[in-house]
């Protein structure tokens, strides 16, 4: 384990917690503190402030990063040196440069790669993506990912030279990678259009930002990322298709409701902004945030010498939308997608979805009135030309 | 009342249902049989098919424009003619151009107008406004308006020439005044950046289009709306500010559920895509829309002499945003908002932010991790540098 | 208007502003300064602590009782005296022989009676039985409705001479009438099991009770009552039938959240408990409660000279049924509802509801397993022996 | 693994994917049939139609009984007679003799024994009972658990022999031990009052019943149980405490809301009721369900040499409290629950929470009126009497 911060914490009571056969045998951190105090929680036999050292320990068999953005590179890197399986935490990369050198490092390599979303393994993306693809919304028309919380837990996210970004890259990556899976991962994504403006904080990266992502089929994908929100973890999904709808909640509201005066005692609920009044927590946060379904596919995949869900390669194409996002944010223009590497189709055409009706019309909408009356909308085959009819 | 279709019946039910001593006393259609069945369905003494002698008739106090757009500047400039309040229904003009004509000659003529944009009338947007104005969301960020259903109604919708639009004019005239309404009215909308398509109907307009309007202040409005959503009407608005959230639903979820096998009986419930299954319909309807306290507001407006809270001035500045919406659409562009005639503030910066923490930093953040301890995130205000400190 | 008190300016407020054309035109209270108060804030030209003279006055044409419980009787017996019409607060008596002497001087007198249920008159109410009455929900089995919260607004009703009880009058009044006209008001309350406790407040009377009241055609009645409750006021009401099922949240969970920190003002949200935190407003309340829709039935049936939907009569039977609730809550008994005028249907016996399979059998159930096989459960007519069968 | 079936697969499911260490070496069936298909599908190498050799198979560390409830003394005893650890589906016994032969047998034995109620280890119960005893609600007042759907999946829950009972027995024993774990597993149930009856089903068991729960320490147990729900799975708790209240949906609102017209494809959605409109998905069932958690807890007690958090002893208790439901169901009265082995707290009484205000008041309600006032109501000490000040 590289990184012994909240995220790392986080990863380890799930590798921990969830199969109960795997092991962390090693723990590097940049403070000595910091690394013994984690081996000690999770019974580490080895820690060290040498990356490299840890890396190379026999006993490594797979190399888990959950260090700041700025350092993915170097830990993937020695990992190839060596030739560790190695997954990362998101985003792979500061940007797409950086994470092309790390999926062309760990493909010579020929190392196993797995990309750490964990949104695209909660339990219900996971059902949700399912039922999409058995077709029981039709086609994929938009999908919508908004991750928004009232900012970062480490200062390392808000130093531009560590982060490489604000909330996009610390947010939108999950979101572009939400809404690709809905649209199709083989869909390539053509061109970005983001606002992006430091709000509130005092900072330099951005703290909200709104961006499209225009995909070759004609299907959207939308994210909204803040870091000023008030009121929690707000994690929603929305997915529009031609024949239905799916709406997930993934933290704020998921059947679990609660008030408390707070005189009952010194009671204090994760991750809320206040421990009084209505709260909204989670059964199982390891489980409703992906982190368990996720380390369960990698290990199983390194297990099974197949490719997990998500690789390197996924990281890049994040990594590549969410280049487009900052240019646009600054040229104000919708800005093309650069993807030297793309293994998806091309050449994928916008679907026409005319409803034949009759000889001469094409269907366009049947309607019940709110005064009791069926009506149907029609369109003309050659003028063009709609009229609606009563039916009944 | 001029016009007698699902509007302009929704609005007499509001109007004869509300106050109880107002009369709808002459009706105008373009059909005669629809105008004699709304006249014997709303008891009203007179119909004709000639607008003008509906509007000239004596005992008319307040025409109510229900026409589709392309009629709206004809009507309203033989209420000027006639010297009779009015108030039209939404959006004002197919774009700013006819819209400002109407604002100019109602004025000129110093007649009352009103403007019927009921969704800034429903009673969960006039409870959050009172809020949002007693300052209990802080200084407002982002506004957001969604309104998404299965299609129109009518067929003059969807005919380019007599709508002016497709979906962004229709249902982006509710969405655009509702963030304007939390945002501030007297804040100028500054650009405008629109994506729209056609992506399921066989029609010329747009079905679908998301946008993003650029405030003075630095607040961003956005619209969502589409005739493509499957699922009922989507009727929802969220607000962020620095010191609090809001969220609506209007209509698909407001504390009313129902599941039925429909073996019990022909049910058939209003709206809804579906009269089997799990249903949410409202209580009641023109309440829950905004109608009674609309209509409300303009009539005590009438009696008491004064304007009414939405105007045709309200109307103008909305299509102004839409056209800019438009034009973003073609051109990709953020497109600047035309205002030629502009009554609120001018000149308004963007707020500072920063919270002192002591003499030499600033304070991002305060924040209680996973593991128990309170950890400060602060910024020198010299170097600029972030670093954080556990606290307890 | 009799009462100047919490109950009172609730309904002066819905009065005043549904209908536009009704007026107070004399307020009576117990207290000098109140009656001065409530006059000034209503534009109600004439006060006095003497009730006899408000409701003799010759502009007076409808009597509001709006009284503590103790007090009902006295006013009703003056109206009688005066020959005018009146509407009282709920419930109609402390018990079932003040509630039917009230019933029989009013139609012995030959007026007007309202009985002020509001909650039967709420706009989700009002849509569910008409759902029902369609058959959405074949035969009801069962109506739940729960109205709980931290307590009452007044002294009077934590003092039993006054009140005549505690939670159980106070709030199973309306839970009583919900459910019974779900089920349906002809058919016959037969007996009721309550249990009742003194659990929190430092009173003689109940905070809390939970009773089931049993009707002849087999359909249970439910309420829920408590003044202990915390978080708000929770309103809801449940039905289940053969062929449907109905959720009807009335008050926390409408659509409407907010979050604030409470630093951007002082503001006070009404009823909440907290004024940070998570806050779950209504939109209108004098809506949501159903006073509009309650009065406004009220004035037109008395002005087209018909019995409004709620009179006396079914203040009379729900009082009986409540007393059969004390009465259950002291012995522990299953306890009959004496009802000594009853004007429904009587002898309606259960419903038989087997389904015919074939010659032989009824059918039980159909079911989809989770690995997918499709079964029926039947029942032999002759044995009664049950089988199961994969079909496919 | 005894038993096939329905809770048989879904066992088998959580275990081997759960743990991933964990395997089923033996499936007994009384259907050879049904033995070998499961023996198939989750690689067990070993199928018989004899419990007893199942049991008895050296590779065997622990017995799970998944089988109908008049089956479960039977492999009890075999367990015992060969020293297996033992792990039994809910209820334990068909009643509470059954049920204490068990719980005698494998004590005398001294073999691990587990009582598998899963609806106990639900990741939202969990975090709410872990909430409850920090002491977030306060005292518990009441706690209701609900359990009601459209009726079994095997025909032999509605053979009384077989299963010993109607819903109560097969729904009721969740929601009691549900109630019991919020109020104290250490307070003892005192008496029971239910109301069953059968309205729907062509069954001889009860198809609906609601039941109250009396604890030494005047908290209340609800449970409301059915197999004529419309809807899918309705798995709901509420807490009341005198600091808080707690609310969880387990199942129908989870925060995953699906839309399809059923057009797309011939999607098959588990567990509900149809399979187009708007449909209610739980993301992952084995976890919502609580079976995860369980089967951890379980085999971590077994290899800990600790007992689980459920053993025969609880399921002893709720057998011993549904036997005073089903007397009561017949008796009409309060049934007091005969517990014969009692190993919590005895001679718990009420507390009192009479709240001082100053020397001669308690304070009874703080209150913030509708008209801006604040209100406080005491309780004299020595006259009980009941006065409210208005204080601001």
């Amino acid at each position: 384990m590289l990184g012994s911060g909240f995220i790392g914490r986080f990863y380890a009571e799930s590798i921990l917690g969830q199969r109960s056969r795997d092991q962390i045998v090693s723990v590097y951190s940049r403070r000595e503190e910091s690394a013994k105090k984690f081996a000690k929680d999770y019974h580490c036999s080895h820690w060290t402030t040498n990356m490299e050292e840890s890396i190379a320990r026999p006993d490594v068999d797979l190399v888990c990063i959950s260090l700041p953005n700025n350092l993915h590179e170097i830990a993937v890197l020695l990992c190839c040196k060596h030739g560790k399986a190695v997954m990362t935490t998101k985003p792979l990369g500061r940007n797409a440069t950086e994470a092309r050198r790390m999926l062309e490092a760990v493909e010579d390599a020929g190392i196993f790669n797995g990309y750490l979303e964990d949104l695209v393994y909660t339990p219900k993306f996971l059902k949700a993506l399912e039922s999409v693809k058995n077709g029981a919304l039709g086609r994929i028309l938009w999908a919508k990912s908004r991750e928004t919380h009232p900012g970062p837990h480490s200062d390392w996210f808000l130093d531009l030279e560590q982060a490489g970004g604000g909330c996009i890259l610390d947010l939108g990556c999950h979101c572009v990678e939400i809404a690709r899976s809905f649209i199709g991962k083989d869909i390539k994504p053509i061109e970005v259009m983001c606002w992006a403006d430091t709000q509130v904080k005092p900072i330099d990266a951005e703290d909200h930002a709104i961006g499209l992502v225009k995909y070759e089929n004609g299907a959207i994908g939308q994210f909204e990322v803040s870091w000023t929100f008030r009121g929690g973890l707000d994690l929603r999904d929305e997915v529009m298709g031609t024949e239905g709808t799916i709406w997930i909640n993934n933290f704020l509201r998921t059947g679990f409701e609660m008030f408390t005066t707070g005189k009952g005692a010194d009671y204090v609920a994760e991750k809320a902004e206040s421990n009084t009044g209505w709260l909204f927590p989670v059964g199982d946060e390891l489980n409703e945030l992906g982190y368990n379904h996720m380390f369960a596919d990698v290990f199983n995949a390194l297990e099974q010498g197949r490719a997990p869900k998500e690789t390197f390669y996924d990281g890049y194409v994040v990594n590549a939308v969410l280049d487009a996002a900052y240019r646009s944010a600054k040229t104000k223009l919708w800005e093309p997608v650069q993807l030297d590497i793309w293994r998806g189709r091309t050449g994928v055409g916008k679907d026409s979805h005319l409803t034949e009706y009759d000889a001469d019309h094409y269907l366009v909408k049947e309607e019940m009135t709110h005064y009791g009356a069926k009506k149907i909308i029609l369109k003309n085959k050659t003028t063009g030309k709609i009229t609606e009819q009563v039916i009944s």
